[in-house]
């Protein structure tokens, strides 16, 4: 059923999706504040049971891309959100019914919402990464082997590029990994129009409301004193996998990406031990005491022990007192084409994919 | 009038249009064999001049871009000439009355032709250089200010590039090299379209015409064992400023160019001294013993000092003996507005222009 989504629901959908990020996406601070302040002002946004999507309802996916440390300092707002929509209708010469998010993780959760707020059109509660990931083939759309274009990348001047046609997932990422560089690291997109019947077939589903509930039991553990990572394990089936403080962080922000690696000094239960984690953007490989314990395409969360909000690969720094967590992903990654878009091979590692969940342990679900 | 290029036109134009190179635009030879290939089996160009061009005709703008060396090794066609037209068609939802090039220097003399070749379109017998010139915003539509976009980039594979709209020139030239980049190093372009009222105004006229007529003179010279330099230097009303042998070629790829130095030592009346040139894909300042001899706008053509062929920066070598003339560059290029698009602080050279031909010289004729 549609529905509104309440201007109580919007802290809750960045705490939730900030942890959906898996330490990437963004944080989505900023954009929640642009949103609170489109409700405050009277605004509200709809959010679509995909279910209620014709199946030839067309339906803008977007984002934002780039390098998260640079949306710290270019604020998203609704008008460079539903610019490149804009210009996709146009090159279409269609409309589109609906729009939604290329990921649930970090800043783009409210990507369709700011779109929304500048066009009144309802987002779809669904994306295709249930998570985030840092590049376009890692979409379950890319998995199906849906076709990948047209695909506009728009800057924030007067500066807006159409990819018309790709011959791959990867030549796609590539050049407008390029173009958004060459933005200055950040550009909004609209990806390739997506109908009704994909999106019900190959998207992921009902992630809008799964993140909400997800930010509401931390807030609401939070309030109550509980143990907020312990909250978030049980509310998303996740596993707890260590506890400690960041003893080091190396960062390096290249070919429009943040790559590095960070390390943990293990305490309470974990005392004596370490834990690495490399990263992408997002967290994807996590060793403890040198033997691999976590791969993606499970969801690798890093989470502040006391607040039990996520923190992201930028904003990591010496003596934060950490937890890390494990959520299982959506199935469709699970698969042997889902690994190959988004395994540890996929990131550059010669490791086979070994889930910390148990092959009946239950999907993401809050 | 609208003529047929000549079988026996297509050697001179590319002898010719080498010169005017400057050297760069990438030696023409491939070009001027696939025209070859495509008159051997029957078929023939139209060249329009101009005037014939009524004021609302839609005219497709052509080029190849990139680094020169890689044309060696992935060939022009008329199909990849003819590829972004046909995009830009469809963008548009309009047919163009005709094609023409870019710049008459280097292989881009042919692109209209393999374009026609491909489509059976006329040839406006024009250009936007007169010559050969690196970046986009130093085109004559660039210095009347005319619009940039929309403007395509296409891939020899199944990848193009729409920039749908640019801020600036400059801006539309930063994009669109990063594209030409990733997609090798070598991309054909339809650019902005023109209407027949712009290129009347604002193109540089006849210059298919003229490269034909030069690249004539240089081979009529050579087969009468006359010294085929200054058959160039009479015809074009140029300025010998130097011969001599190459003594030392650096060279670097980079940012999509190719940059570097040149060096000569003197030979005959030149002995004693040396000939220093920089180049940026094109010549672009020339020193003799130190001093600030000849600065773009005037073309600075290294010369074979035997048969009169142009070299170009990619296949200058040690050894070779050269001639260093100078050709009297179009007006445009020579007032204020003009240098600053094409004149040597464009180059980024803290260098004010100074001819070498007095005012009262004429411009390049043939």
């Amino acid at each position: 059923m549609s529905r509104h989504i309440a201007g109580h629901d919007l802290e809750p959908l960045a705490t939730g999706s900030w942890i959906l990020g898996t330490g990437g996406g963004g944080s989505p601070y900023s954009s929640y504040l642009g949103m609170k302040n489109f409700y405050g002002s009277g605004g509200s946004v709809d959010l679509l049971d995909p279910a209620e999507l014709a199946d030839d309802d067309l339906v803008a996916v977007l984002s934002t891309m780039g390098a998260p440390v640079v949306f710290q300092e270019r604020m998203p707002d609704p008008a460079f959100a539903i610019k490149p929509l804009r210009i996709m209708e146009a090159y279409l010469g269609k409309r589109f019914r609906a729009v939604m998010t290329v990921e649930i993780g970090g800043c783009n959760a409210f990507q369709p919402l700011l779109a929304a707020a500048a066009s009144g059109l309802p987002v779809v509660d669904a994306d295709a990464m249930g998570r985030a990931f840092p590049e376009a083939q890692m979409q379950t759309f890319a998995i199906a082997d849906l076709t990948m274009y047209p695909h506009v990348v728009a800057d924030i001047r007067d500066n807006d590029v159409i990819v018309a046609r790709a011959a791959t997932w990867h030549a796609l990422e590539r050049v407008r990994r390029k173009v958004c560089t060459e933005f200055g690291s950040v550009a909004t997109t609209c990806q390739a129009p997506r109908t009704g019947a994909e999106i019900k077939r190959h998207a992921i589903l009902h992630t809008t409301s799964r993140a909400i509930a997800l930010g509401r039991e931390v807030r609401r553990a939070r309030a109550a004193h509980e143990d907020t990572v312990a909250a978030t394990v049980r509310a998303a089936h996740g596993k707890l996998l260590f506890r400690g403080k960041v003893i080091d962080v190396q960062r390096r922000t290249t070919e429009g990406f943040l790559r590095g690696t960070t390390r943990f000094a293990g305490l309470d239960g974990d005392a004596g031990s370490t834990f690495e984690i490399a990263f992408q953007n997002e967290f994807s490989v996590g060793w403890r005491d040198g033997t691999v314990a976590v791969t993606t395409p499970d969801l690798i969360c890093v989470l502040d022990s006391v607040s039990g909000e996520a923190i992201g690969t930028e904003s990591l720094r010496y003596g934060q007192r950490v937890s890390v967590i494990a959520l299982p992903s959506p199935a469709i990654h699970r698969t042997a084409k889902g690994l190959e878009h988004v395994g540890p091979r996929a990131f550059g590692y010669d490791i086979s994919f070994k889930s910390v969940f148990a092959e009946d342990e239950v999907e993401l679900e809050v």
